[in-house]
């Protein structure tokens, strides 16, 4: 009954160590909000075998849908094909569709063709292509598995590429109120309305800044007539 | 031997929902690197009692340290110090030295103590409190969990207050160098070069703007005389 579930694996070293900051969750979760399927857990790894493999496995049981960022590249330490390939027990080879894509991409711009750009060929036995209208090297869909690229405009490119493919659900809605009190004052009433709306998700989220201080209250469901009635007795309560 | 081994947990449902794009773990990820423990996975939960006391349970079975961030504070969705307590099977409840603590602020600025302030006080038996010179109520340290405020400036206070008191391994050094090719060309002599510092991490991230492309290639390791002889041999494979 409920929203498909789905989790994410960021795969990657160079995010772990916090030499860059990951930005693909973060787009990821607000896209997969929009139509309706629950982001419900988010892994990071580091670029090693063991770990890729039993984070796929693992997740893969749990949820219906496992989106994959980073680790498709055309280097040594690119190993994420090979680690999904290995969770589902494929094979991996270079495959001749996505093949031919690199060629005529790159046979229009007078590269050449070696060892390492053929990489981004290996794809597992089974496996669906991800279209990447950004850099051509494809990502794949496997099993419930969609693996793609770590950098952000490719990542982006091929969520839009996978998402209209997979059935949503209802969207989520929220709304916020901002309220200027501590939230150790807020948390009563709060709590109170938190219980009579038992299908919503009422979170406060405090802030601090230039001496003032207060909480956001953000408030979530799927029906649309309960946030709303929610958030006028939130503002009754709290009047600006 | 080795470097001790981190993990950390980052709980709340404004994150995986996208509302709100995570700081936390970046900031952590940077600390740790600079002191030499090893951040080896990170994984973001929603406000879910389940999600939370698995997670604690399964990771901290599996690394030296944990940190999480989230969920500790007066509200009825802050559930993370109950759900820590549950994980190790110890009983909760409002603790002398952190009520003190709270209520010598609160007195200070006239503000009311409620029953929501107080949860702020809740601290599973056995645990060691974490100092929060922000806004004064405690993290807490339990087992190898270290539990701090989501709050960005409140959860960076708590970690200078507990990095300190942890012993560290040998801090990771990185170099990186630029290189306007692409991966694909790179992507060769850089194997091979990695298989002749077995020690070392190295990493390729492409970038590609304003029709500029080519690779950031990384060095890690911790022993500075590798890292400068394999940056010298990069740069001799791809002189600028």
């Amino acid at each position: 009954m409920g929203n498909p579930k789905a989790a994410m694996i960021v795969i990657g070293d160079e995010i772990l160590s916090g030499r860059t900051r990951d930005a693909n969750m973060h787009h990821l979760a607000g896209e997969l909000t929009k139509m309706g399927i629950d982001l419900c857990e988010a892994r990071f790894v580091s670029d090693d075998q063991g770990a890729i493999v039993g984070a796929v496995r693992a997740m893969s049981d749990t949820y219906d849908h496992i989106f994959t960022s980073g680790g498709i590249g055309p280097t040594h330490d690119d190993i994420t094909a090979d680690c999904v390939a290995e969770a589902f027990g494929r094979s991996i080879d270079v495959r001749d569709d996505a093949r031919a894509l690199l060629e005529a991409h790159w046979t229009a711009r007078g590269v050449e063709i070696n060892e390492a750009r053929l990489r981004m060929a290996r794809i597992p036995a089974g496996a669906r292509l991800i279209d990447n209208p950004v850099s051509i090297a494809p990502g794949f869909t496997i099993e419930n598995v969609h693996v793609m690229a770590g950098v952000p405009n490719v990542f982006e490119a091929m969520v839009a590429s996978v998402l209209p493919q997979l059935t949503g659900g209802k969207p989520l809605l929220s709304q916020s109120l901002r309220i200027e009190r501590g939230e150790g004052e807020i948390a009563g009433p709060l709590a109170a309305l938190a219980e009579r709306y038992p299908e919503l998700s009422i979170g406060s989220y405090p802030f601090q800044r230039d001496g003032i201080y207060g909480a956001n209250i953000v408030v979530r469901g799927s029906d649309g007539a309960q946030v709303d009635a929610a958030m006028a007795e939130l503002s009754g309560l709290f009047p600006a």
